[in-house]
């Protein structure tokens, strides 16, 4: 096939243009979902949509779509990511999902004319839970996953709602449903890595083999506070002793059975929490990934083991259960395949590598084949301002994006 | 030596009609420095010592002596604890050392005359911190180890700096100095045990054989906040994997070395504190405390260098200093020999133990010889309405400590 020409320009001057709705800072984006800052980033978006010839719609739950007809009929080829962002965030995660597929697609149109098969843009909305408990908002409603009493069900810290939110924007939340869609075929999302894989390996993009699956745990022990000096070791019920046992056993067998698996402890609260007192309640996280869907099972049971095992040893009192679960997604072999041969045909340095943070396409998956492009994050930073990827990987991972569509659309 | 007859129904009575000032709920107490509570306790002490026949005063801090003078001049024997309480505490941490003090001089003078040296009860304030950061504020100014300018210094959470709190029940904040003593030949404090070794071993009372040493460290570990999904295990530079593994080094060696070593991560805070975010910072304590000076000072070389190796290991960056360091105070050896042949020819079956907690008998430990006896605690428990020791166990510290001050004083 032909060289695919990305115009750099147009991906730098998007990239910065969107990144003005809720500027924070010099690099930074706060862009919750339905207030004016995202209001002016989706009108934006379907305005550049527009520009670019293809018919421009809103769903239900404010996703945007362009589409850019078959002369076919049959189910479309989707691309695109989410358009709210971290508290704040940066430029890239998401809007250069949304923005790269709009470009694609743009890019194919004025260089091959009509596709065989339909092609849509779509900028998504609430990813992140930039504003309320409601992550994968936009992908949950195009897969049918949200269900009626949902969105006046879900109110934030502020005691609004969602469907509050959606009133406000002449969004009418009893009609989220309709914004299910069963006629795609393909779901492809690009997306920055949010890690150091792509860096460290020297390489601009990757495709990606599949989403891990996450688990995250919340866990209590309980003990008994007691007088730091008086009481002796070997006469303590400590859940902080329990605790550090736990989680160093945890990170340890994680990290010796190395990539792709990953276990993170990031929360933990002690009670009393006093300097000289023995704790009576510690409360923790436990973070769990694998992207394949086995050893994902088997990660798991081997840290609820380890968690039962080391709180009974230390004679305490356990609650084990979790609020974040999804199975490991991998990519359509397909679509993968049709990405590598993109890859090498356009030119593309590139390696194949899971995903081990979530991403919308994980929700698509439940309704369609997916396939992801990472394009290399400096530092492997994101959910931050820090957040930074080159005008030149951005646009080789577009490339790459558009040299996917290219062959499952013409 | 005849045998003492301390009067278990007094020792009941004078506990509960203590605790009625500052009661909280069905057994605790919460008594801060110089409030009504305390003013109400202070003046009963007061009051009782009086009706007891002791002359009384108030020094410039406000803790209460009750006096019976010898009739050989020299210095004094002097007894007592602190009455203000944690918030809330139970009735027996410091009222029963107060109290018992007060009832074994009465008991003495009633059953024995007047002594050769001069007898002294105390009633001591702010031993708990239980209005400011002032702990041992009562035994240090005995000790001359308030500066001056040191009650404007010391501000509460409410803005409300000690001088004020003094001023407003009539006491001169610039005159704390003259509350220092230099004429007590000896220190006995009869506390709760505050442990569960006591009730382990199935006996009412020990006589102490020193005060450990403790030293708090206050350790921040530095790292980088990422993605918990994103970012590989072998890349990271995590201060919760390094918290924990620091912790539970620290604690498993403490465990090892056994008793009177003990070592307790009280608190800890991460930041961001998000469950699917690897930590940037970890800020926790770590209490260690040994009764015997070099093996103290060894123990704290150790624990500094497991933090500083594996912090180092985990790449992170790391503050560490301490805010609490007291060392060991052993006890004089003839106050322990007087104690453990009065508990002997009174009856009462004892050991001799350390104490893990810090008391005022550390402070006056810097001017006078001390020695301390502790009672069985109920499930070891203390600085809790659940506090709670026996009229039989506390009669017979009481007696015990009745029996040292006749050695002492008769």
């Amino acid at each position: 096939m032909s060289v695919i020409k990305v115009d750099a320009e147009l991906v730098e001057r998007y990239i910065l243009e969107l990144g003005k709705f809720g500027a924070w800072g010099d690099t930074g984006v706060w862009r919750p979902v339905y207030t004016p800052e995202w209001i002016s980033a989706r009108d934006q978006f379907a305005s550049w949509c527009e520009e670019a010839g293809l018919h421009v719609h809103q769903d239900a739950v404010g996703n945007v779509w362009g589409r850019l007809d078959g002369s076919e009929s049959g189910k479309s080829i989707v691309s695109g990511s989410h358009i709210d962002t971290q508290k704040p965030g940066g430029r890239y995660d998401g809007a250069l999902g949304a923005l790269g597929a709009l470009i694609a697609i743009r890019t194919l149109k004025e260089q091959f004319g009509q596709p065989r098969r339909t092609l849509e843009a779509v900028a998504l909305c609430e990813e992140e839970s930039s504003r309320f408990a409601a992550n994968f908002w936009g992908s949950r409603a195009i897969i049918g996953a949200i269900a009626p009493g949902d969105p006046d069900r879900i109110v934030n810290e502020d005691g609004e709602s969602i469907a509050e939110a959606m009133r406000a924007i002449g969004l009418d939340p009893d009609r989220c449903a309709e914004a299910k869609r069963d006629d795609i075929e393909a779901f492809l999302e690009l997306h920055i890595e949010q890690g150091p894989v792509l860096e460290q390996a020297e390489l601009p993009v990757a495709v990606v083999s599949g989403i891990a699956g996450v688990r995250v745990y919340r866990v209590v022990l309980n003990g008994t506070a007691n007088h730091a000096g008086a009481f002796p070791m070997d006469l303590r019920s400590d859940p902080m002793a329990g605790f550090v046992e736990i989680a160093q056993t945890l990170t340890e067998n994680a990290r010796r059975l190395g990539r792709p698996v990953v276990t993170t402890i990031g929360q933990v609260f002690a009670e009393p929490n006093g300097p000289t007192i023995i704790p009576s309640r510690v409360e923790f996280t436990v973070d769990a990934r694998h992207v394949d869907t086995d050893a994902y099972h088997q990660l798991l049971a081997s840290h609820e083991q380890v968690i039962r095992d080391i709180a009974s040893k230390h004679g305490l009192g356990i609650e084990l259960d979790w609020f974040i679960d999804h199975e490991p997604s991998p990519s359509d072999p397909n679509i993968v395949r049709v990405l590598e041969e993109g890859a090498s045909e356009q030119g593309i340095p590139f390696m194949t590598m899971p995903s081990g943070a979530a991403h919308d396409a994980q929700q698509m998956a439940e309704i369609t084949n997916i396939g992801m492009v990472f394009v290399r994050s400096k530092d492997g930073r994101s959910h931050t301002p820090e957040e930074y990827s080159s005008v030149d990987d951005m646009t080789a991972g577009i490339k790459l994006l558009a040299s996917g569509l290219h062959k499952l659309a013409y």
